[in-house]
């Protein structure tokens, strides 16, 4: 992965995926006394950045690998990401989805004309599930972050940043994504490295799946205890990526994490004072750079809100716990 | 108010406002059986597209207009508006609300430096309570809609989505736009005139307040024959605009209204579909476009989404009965 193969993904996604805004809010600068720059992700299409990562990777596929069709594991948004790019590429999509995703994960995925398969997080063995259908269709395995074309599609948000924070005036600043498996931040820390080197990438992760950040603290993969227990349900990998977190561990600073409470809060505010919609595991980069001021430097943020697919109740709930986020 | 004047606010507001994007989502143009396109100015500073106008004014005033200061009345958005506007020159700002405007309207104004005046809708004459601090305070006074450079700030909507929807290729289209005094709805149509004559602007606003509609309808400017009574707070205003009406009459199509649950079912489609918080008068577009599609001629629409600013207890009661709005 380099340079060269973020570029290559973002021409491919130019005119196709869409190019999202910085967004601002002078109510949250205050909350977080710093300039606080906003690129909302969850207004991509499929209502994440994930959306770029599947277009860049069914897009490089060889015409036998798009006759085949391609298979991968999800809970939903990297699903979305590919069951869209698929479709829009004539190329046949089976997703494996935990029978506990969010209901609206599961019903956008089918309607994009992906055929989706359950299986039950405690029982199953998705692995072998995976393994076996990949086996008898010949299908093509597109991993949500272990892949240098999606970690080269992700990339494309990092060029975006390099460029609309400039225009913005701001070239020195820590830039803050919620991580799973570390797709997003890799394929941004790369971009940042060629075009913005003044810019420095910080994983966000839930409490309690912090693999990334313990593993950034000791310089080896750590796993994480649990598989399930937060309503962060996009970012809850079981460890940081082969591929990224070498990336991650050369070019991140130190891991950050926050508590459920803090991204259902950070939806709020982001609800209140950006009018945007973010789930919790997208919102918590916001919940870092409002709630972790002390672990933070510089005069300037970047925080990037990866997906707004969260259903309806949980954001109805958010919003009566915490109001206006502050 | 004419094409130059649009032009001279758009450039006054370039790199100030926001130029807020396209978005689009398959799930709402199966719903509209037709190409949708949205506008979200939700996004806009402030939360709404009132800003532009806001700015416009603010910045074509004097400098001895400027040192005495603005008044304005308005529900919130335009209040909001004015008030960063006017923060950002230097310019002190009085805006007269009525005390049953949306908590965080009120809260807003007041943080974004305004002195906020709050009168009875029912016991109190706002004209009077306005004209007695206008003549006072020797302040300079920013109509919501009939002022030319209100209407030519918000007419440089008109020209983005000229642009951009050429650019996504779309030339022919019905532009749907939330309608209350008319201003947006009179820039945007004067914009398109010269820009895309082969848009048409149709006013959308609430059922029982359709002042625009029945005035388009019968060639002459009718009142609403009540003031309150509908959730669509940022839209109800007495009559159609002096100023905004003759505009209306020459270029747009026939108007249209919907229901208060027509426009709390299309917050709830733009919640799940676009990840956008819309508040229900900035709602009223989208809903006629998915809940009216028997009046729209043509294969594509423009939906402006005007605003965002509903506080949250109401956002969340939409979702609860609503879901995702289908």
């Amino acid at each position: 992965m380099n340079l060269e193969m973020i570029e290559s993904a973002a021409a491919r996604l130019a005119g196709r995926a869409r190019r999202t805004p910085l967004l601002s809010s002078p109510f949250l600068d205050a909350l977080a006394g710093r300039r606080v720059l906003i690129k909302p992700e969850c207004l991509q299409h499929t209502g994440s950045f994930k959306f770029r990562g599947g277009w860049a990777a069914v897009s490089a596929l060889s015409e036998s690998q798009r006759a085949r069709g391609v298979i991968t594991c999800s809970s939903g948004n990297h699903a979305q990401g590919v069951a869209s790019a698929a479709r829009a590429h004539g190329v046949p999509a089976v997703i494996l989805m935990p029978s506990d995703a969010p209901a609206l994960k599961i019903a956008n995925t089918r309607a994009l004309g992906a055929e989706v398969v359950l299986y039950d997080r405690a029982r199953d063995d998705r692995e072998a599930i995976c393994a076996r259908l990949k086996e008898e269709r010949g299908l093509h395995f597109i991993s949500a972050y272990d892949n240098a074309e999606v970690v080269a599609g992700q990339g494309s948000v990092g060029l975006e940043i390099a460029e609309q924070a400039a225009e913005a005036g701001v070239r020195r600043a820590e830039v803050l994504v919620p991580c799973g498996g570390g797709g997003l931040g890799a394929g941004v820390a790369l971009a940042l490295e060629a075009r913005a080197p003044q810019m420095r990438v910080r994983t966000v992760e839930p409490e309690g799946f912090d693999d990334t950040a313990r593993s950034l603290a000791s310089g080896q993969i750590e796993a994480n205890p649990r598989a399930t227990g937060s309503i962060c349900d996009a970012i809850l990998t079981p460890a940081p990526g082969a591929l990224t977190f070498p990336v991650l561990r050369r070019l991140a600073g130190p891991g950050l994490a926050v508590s459920d409470d803090e991204a259902l809060r950070a939806m709020a505010a982001a609800f209140a004072r950006l009018k945007i919609v973010a789930e919790p595991g997208g919102a918590v980069a916001l919940a870092a750079a409002l709630f972790r001021r002390q672990d933070l430097d510089g005069e300037a943020l970047i925080v990037v809100i990866t997906g707004g697919n969260v259903d309806g109740a949980v954001f109805a709930r958010a919003l009566e716990r915490f109001g206006t986020g502050e």
